[in-house]
């Protein structure tokens, strides 16, 4: 017995209109509609680390944070996020620990199919998310379905990334690309 | 007796400080304050149809959904809208059926001169935008004014699109170029 | 004796965590919460102009307006902000008279260091943006720490500005370039 939302995580294709799946989404945005509200930095970060699968200590989000499910959410230590993020969690998310990432960073796992007949029959399904250690994105960074990215990496600002880069490197563009090695002291 | 609504959605300079327009901005500013807050799916929804000028059936926005007017924006059956879209209607904003757009989509009609004397005279003007049927948009697209798009287009997430396309192409990139044939199953 | 708001102003490294700090960023986010709420035109502007340093004649902005501090944020007389702008004033946001921003723009002051080990450390700085008299920004149009741009800019929608421009140029792409002149009439 597979759920959808097993279906959802794994990638492989599921029926959004699950009840399961409807439920969580009604559910989020009752709950983003409070939390972003909610100005006293303690009360919020911790009213979002319950909905996310994975968090761990010093973590910061401001408002307005919106995603989808957040049990596809996994973010580890000393993580700050400025205003406006938005994660579609469709697939897993995860992010290490030392991360800082600037306003209005899209991280988007959902994909469908190019064909509008598929599409349109509501076939939907998604490709994780993944992105190391002490990584710094800058503002309005867009992170496509499938993108890995290692450790250390340095997104410009207004970046779209649609492939998956090692350690190291400093990206930037639209698509993005590598503009130079990251110095890392010993 | 031609007024300055009638001009502004023609594609002619008006009169911004017009108070049919100015009462209907302030208005719908009023109405998306209470809008975008109402988490139950089909109240909110019913209530944004109320202010466009068409949708159809199975219509489904989420919050924050901005716009100007709302009495020129046009939208078929089965759109699906992901969080924070704004549609500048200034000029028509027409969506064919079966669209689904991606979250921060940015649709811009208005138009300003480049000579800074016009301009800060507040001549204001706008372009229409046109996208057919069975579009899919993905996370923070934004299109300009003026461009029309066929049927069955994709817009890479992150895409600024200058200029109008045909149909059947996956468009990317700032600006969008074609990228790809849309496979059309029969 | 300097304090950690004099360093981060003058783009020296500082103390994020320094008490006065915090205490302005939890103060602004707080009447954030409550201005960008308020749908009565003169009272919303009046109470950002309040935590702005300078404003001038003719200020309007659109809901939702986000900034870390607003002591460092600067704009001259005749200033049109459109929905969802989001400007990081770790150091000084300068903008000219007769300015109009579109929808979602993002002005980001702050910079780390490259090097991960600093950037955990939490070691921060920035630099300033300087925008002159008659800009028009177009919607989603982002600007780095640093920037300069001199009288009668045109900025295409969805650019990102990563470098220093003169007068009366119209400029666009990621990273934006020169397309073309302003017409500028006598």
């Amino acid at each position: 017995m597979t759920t959808e939302r097993e279906k959802m995580t794994a990638g492989e294709p599921y029926q959004q209109f699950d009840k399961e799946l409807i439920d969580r989404r009604v559910y989020i945005r009752q709950q983003l509609e409070e939390i972003n509200h909610i100005t006293d930095n303690k009360n919020r970060n911790n009213r979002f680390k319950d909905l996310l699968a994975d968090t761990g200590d010093d973590f910061f989000v401001e408002s307005d944070f919106k995603f989808d499910y957040g049990f596809n959410i996994h973010i580890g230590d000393h993580f700050y996020g400025n205003y406006d993020m938005t994660f579609l969690d469709t697939c897993p998310i995860t992010i290490g620990s030392h991360c800082y990432f600037g306003p209005n960073i899209g991280l988007y796992t959902p994909v469908h199919p190019l064909d509008p007949k598929q599409r349109n029959a509501d076939v939907e399904l998604g490709k994780p998310i993944t992105i190391g250690n002490s990584a710094w994105l800058g503002g309005r960074v867009t992170i496509l379905p499938g993108v890995t990215l290692g450790d250390n990496v340095v997104v410009g600002a207004g970046s779209v990334v649609t492939k998956s880069f090692g350690d190291n490197v400093v990206i930037a563009g639209n698509p993005a690309r590598v503009i130079k090695e990251v110095p890392v002291s010993d």
